[in-house]
């Protein structure tokens, strides 16, 4: 028989893949599970997203051009442009998911064995993007007291040789929540410059900042042009994730015409899709009113809730709609599997992220969950009692 | 500045990405344009897989299965079935295009510097996915006078080397036309099991078999189970290019885990799509009976059209809508630009694509060009009327 690829024998799984089967167990014998684990917010899709879909007049659904419809390109370099960010036609293109923007990206700046240096944790699927590009990810340890802030610059120093080409940060994060600060950027501004790296900033949770701080982008440094490259996507901006339209943004010109040929070899996005997003462009403000003060009231009860619970750690997220707390247990993995196999509250019971996956580091992050507040307020009230008295009954 | 890859520098431009502006300007200068160029049907999509999306009812658009819609998989294995494969659920992964089966298949199979063998002319895209993947392209060559017929066994053998781990086909061929028989299929299953390698079949022309041909599918061996990959698309069989849906196929479980594992990290496919090619499943015989007939009858209007012209070879494709013809012209990117640029009969022109880039031996194909026959019988007779008019200017 002939043997898969080491590669692929190397490509992480996802953080929850060992849950899932105990997962459809509990489901079998009929309890209730709140899904804390995902990042599928339940918010209503924009109504005229959809119905662009539904009343598009389309006889071939045919290839889009390779970078994206023209008309899409152009109404999102008008959205960007209304955020300061001063983009041309050619310093994007949109992509398969935020998923696909990062792999044109790693292929266009890395070879095999480079180096990318990533504060953990982090989004679980850069370690298999990174796999898959065949570039080594060299994480840059944060920690929860401080609540997941941008380490010193010194440390990320220590990291860079010559095989390092990128540092990756996720603005705000997944799975901290953290926002970086103006100041934060800049430093990794003036690092990047001294060593001639790229900054790649994912910052498809831009939206989501919270307490009157602002999101500062990439795109806003000018002296960054030739070392930024921005992900985004419209899967939590609009509550689209199904869509899998993204887009990779930088002013580097040959990163770009780089880049162009990953889109082209793999034809175009699609297309149903594209016109979806287009649409969502109209997105009143007032929908981005509700949903982020949705998140804030979630946010302000979980986190609430989960400081009430002994030996609970959690840093307070500035952004995004995922907070990782620390438990009073040694393994999560084992914890979120007991809960899913033995736990319940009237029938109800919870399944979290195991925070391991979250970190390229071995050994880190095994006491640490991610929550999504994905949930409505009602249901995260119920799912923080249930770990709450999870943790009292698994510790006894 | 930061350098980019050179995996960059190496990835493969589109074959007619050089003719593209001159294209544009002929266009400006009023000139009308028979894109030859492109694989990209006329034929309408059927009208039901629009419907069910446009029917949907949708409130959040989520995120699907990373393996795809289980209803999607459900009716996709029961047709597959049909067709005597014999296929159960975790034998088939749902994908962004045939582009990204394409992707987790060498993905799962190939580490760097791993050797894949092509018969060439290939479908151009296969280079940029093997650039991509770090894997290196062993073309072996075929022929025009041959019909672009299966290169004998011994060829193949002399290019495997312990670096070799796959096989890959298009079948029928994408640009050549050519459908394996039953015979060259069991030489090959012969050859993969001898030297325990994979055989990766593209069989997104399925359905395009004609004079009575049969297509005889890498799934119908069943001494190939562990060794047959099979990549699938929506686009051409249903003229939904723009869906981006796709799929692998494998009967060898240890792949499908692993190609699984590069699916869980872009998450799922497109949502809106997957309801259009569930929808499409359901297509009548009738639409195929028209679609083929109306294939066949420009094909037989192609390429009697071709053989006419002096100087000109062409093979008779079995099955696809494409062929590659042979010009009495020393240089077919020369010539493709200088028609685009100088050539016109009554305001109309011709874009074709020049055939080297469906090679990967350099120099090769360099008198050939693919026609697509996506165009309407009448097009297609002015299209051939200006190719042979455009030969003589050229050639006096």
């Amino acid at each position: 028989m002939p043997q898969i690829s080491q590669k692929g024998t190397a490509m992480p799984s996802s953080p929850v893949r060992k849950l899932v089967p105990f997962a459809e167990q509990a489901k079998k014998e009929g309890k209730h599970i709140y899904q804390l684990n995902i990042g599928q917010p339940d918010i209503k899709t924009p109504e005229q997203a959809i119905d662009a879909v539904q009343s598009a007049n389309i006889e071939v659904l045919s290839y889009s051009h390779s970078a994206g419809n023209q008309s899409y390109r152009d109404k999102l370099i008008a959205h960007y442009n209304k955020l300061g960010f001063g983009l041309e036609d050619d310093n994007i293109i949109v992509s398969t998911g935020g998923s696909e923007a990062l792999l044109f990206t790693m292929g266009s700046i890395c070879d095999y064995g480079d180096e990318v240096i990533i504060p953990e944790p982090f989004y679980a699927n850069y370690n298999g993007f990174a796999t898959a590009s065949g570039v080594t990810v060299k994480p840059i340890e944060t920690s929860i007291e401080n609540n997941f802030a941008l380490p010193a610059i010194s440390e990320f120093e220590k990291l860079i040789t010559d095989k390092t080409k990128a540092i990756l940060i996720c603005n705000p994060g997944n799975p901290t929540g953290y926002l970086y600060t103006k100041e934060e950027m800049q430093q990794l501004a003036d690092l990047v410059i001294k060593h001639d790296l790229f900054l790649v900033a994912d910052e498809v949770y831009r939206e989501f900042a919270y307490d009157g701080r602002e999101h500062f982008s990439v795109l806003s440094m000018k002296e960054l042009d030739n070392h930024a490259i921005m992900i985004d996507s419209v899967s939590k901006r609009y509550s689209m994730c199904g869509a899998r339209i993204g887009c990779m943004v930088s002013k580097n010109k040959e990163v770009m015409a780089t880049a162009m040929k990953f889109a082209q070899a793999r034809l175009s996005p699609p297309t149903f899709a594209q016109i979806a997003a287009e649409a969502a462009l109209d997105t009143p403000q007032t929908y981005f009113d509700q949903v982020i003060n949705e998140y804030i009231e979630r946010r302000d009860i979980l986190i609430a809730g989960l400081k009430e619970i002994p030996g609970v750690t959690v840093a307070n997220p500035g952004g995004a709609f995922y907070c990782v707390a620390q438990l009073p247990v040694e393994d999560t993995d084992i914890f979120a599997q007991w809960i899913l196999e033995n736990f319940d509250v009237d029938g109800e019971t919870i399944m979290v992220a195991p925070a391991a996956g979250f970190y390229s580091t071995p050994g880190m992050g095994k006491n640490q969950i991610r929550i999504a507040y994905v949930l409505e307020k009602e249901s995260l009230k119920k799912a923080v009692n249930i770990l709450d008295q999870a943790l009292k009954a698994y510790n006894s």
